[in-house]
């Protein structure tokens, strides 16, 4: 038995307010049978970088064939395109702004289209909430099962930005910054182990992180195991260095938030 | 193949306790294969106005025969009654207390009826979570197949509320109203098209709009359109002109919110 | 036809991150379809009484199988087992910290097993998101159809709890506390029918309630009975006495919230 096609939605949009439950109802009005599923609505207003820091957590998990609605949309009723990006197992369906860059950056031979078929628009097509006449419909006739190729033209020249990258700043130091601060309030640094293995292995090296006045040394292996109130390290879920403490919020004992700058040093050989 | 029924919901329950999951527990275990949508759980608490706004702007996008529970209820436990409003192609259980209004306006032949079977209630009865005990099993025998008919009485005398009506104040001059901030910090104003219909033309007429001490007199047709941290007005996806900023929330800019008054002046002929 | 399996997810993981999304999307990947119902995820972090609260108010409503994913889990990556609990008709997958303990208190019969099966964790398994690489398996595999039996061996020395109960503090007087501020303010104090019956019966019992410096003296059978912006007690729908108020959050009015004490005082005879 054919499962029931699964679209997944990551938006700005908040719970507050109809938005959320109009894209369902337009969705199922096309597909009754499709499988909704709510990955996140509390996007920062208008911030693609952590709408793409989002769905690049969330995406992989899901089963072939899943369609993913990315809005996070400033630019909506503008000149910037609506795109459909389709790897092997997942499409996106989305505004060309680069709120898909994390998935460029993780997936290979991925194709993207300029959507131009404005016969699955909504009509009228008002100029503010594109996700429930374009993205919305578009999700759903692809769920329904038309072909991605009638959508519009492959294009090339879609927007795409790099996620902030650890810079170094002399020998054995680095600038990062927090990406984000999460609901607990752990701190999602820029550093994963593509950049520093040293401080991702079982036995870590040395390090110091300088952020917000204070100096943190200590990486743990879990959250339970810092005493309750300090602050440590930690190899985080998501794949990168995070600065936390247990049972409480390292953004609130620093003071911090996206986008502050840390500087780490590596004690070569001290480990 | 049969579709599942769907049930939505809009109410004032918030997401911070067990209310939301229990009526989720009470449909499915009435029908099993029920699919439930939630439209908005963030109503502001015991406001009608605001529950109406949003079930409006929602309920038409849905599937026919999409049955909707939409409860804001500060009389639970009281005198008001559990009606079930029915039009051709969607049913609505709700408390009488104009919630529903805005649905009455904009469907015609909508037959409402007073809720009295009892034996399809939750026994021991609360007499403060009717969502659970009352209009949630109704919900669900309805999706089940019971016939609206053996729910109760047709009524006539049910709560109506008009929404509030630009007022004109002058030649060529209306006062009107915010009627909410949305998550964005937009101000979804009470004048729609029907009211001043040169404000949504595509050229639109010359105005002037008054508000928390500031003038607005451009209006934009998109979001971005706009210089960051400006004030424009918009026609709206809700169907009303807004207020609103780009990338900037106009609520905040200008530190008003649902309720505040403005003056419109039309500038006949300087269009 | 048999009915899609249903999983419940109950978490302090709020809505603001990928977290709840990437659940979704493992899940789904298992079992396309497993029906999933969010219960709630604004438990309030690391909090365990308040997880087992809400999961006690909700389970009982699901239909028979139903699986309910519970996660408050401040001890993540640290010694804290992974169980299943199973009653007749319920199973519960959690970390073993207290955070079933109303349902234990509730159930008879029930059966704990120590989750040892590590052949269905995910790979590499982190030390900071056991919900997505050993919960959210674990009760994918079981809606799936895997034999409890196989995820571990029996436990009796699970981690429970007693919620707290009122204390009698002299003749005809309890000292209560406040569990927790709902939604809308209601306060619901930790007072249930089988502590003090009198006060719960249709014709109540006298009594006087202090917090904060005020004195409550009446239940109301409805919050829309009483005087709006008074206190008063009411027969909650939790099955505990509640401290509130009509269209006001008694919460805001006292300036309290959970845990904080109250006393009772019942006036034999005076009723």
């Amino acid at each position: 038995m054919a499962h029931r096609p699964i679209i997944t939605l990551t938006t700005d949009f908040g719970l507050q307010d109809h938005f959320v439950g109009t894209l369902k109802g337009v969705i199922l009005d096309i597909v009754p049978n499709a499988e909704i599923v709510d990955i996140c609505h509390s996007i920062q207003p208008f911030d693609i970088l952590d709408g793409t820091l989002t769905i690049a957590q969330a995406y992989k998990y899901f089963p072939n064939r899943t369609i993913h609605l990315v809005v996070v949309d400033p630019g909506v009723g503008g000149a910037r395109r609506p795109i459909i990006a389709s790897t092997e197992t997942h499409h996106f369906v989305a505004p060309d702004n680069g709120v898909l860059s994390s998935v460029y950056g993780e997936e290979t031979g991925i194709q993207v289209r300029h959507i131009t078929a404005g016969h699955y628009f909504a009509q009228p097509l008002s100029n503010t909430f594109h996700a429930r006449d374009i993205f919305a419909p578009v999700a759903a006739y692809l769920a329904k099962g038309i072909d991605v190729s009638k959508l519009g033209p492959g294009i090339n020249d879609y927007v795409r930005f790099n996620l902030p990258q650890p810079t170094s700043s002399g020998e054995n130091t680095w600038s990062g910054i927090v990406l984000k601060a999460d609901r607990f309030g752990n701190l999602i640094t820029n550093i994963s182990p593509q950049d520093i293995p040293q401080l991702f292995q079982a036995d870590p090296a040395s390090f110091s992180i300088c952020i917000a006045g204070r100096e943190i040394t200590r990486r743990k292996a879990s959250y339970s195991e810092g005493t309750p109130g300090d602050l440590f390290a930690i190899a985080g879920s998501m794949g990168y260095l995070e600065i936390a403490s247990n049972q409480a919020s390292a953004a609130e004992i620093l003071g911090v938030s996206k986008g502050t700058e840390l500087t780490l040093i590596l004690r070569d050989g001290e480990s």
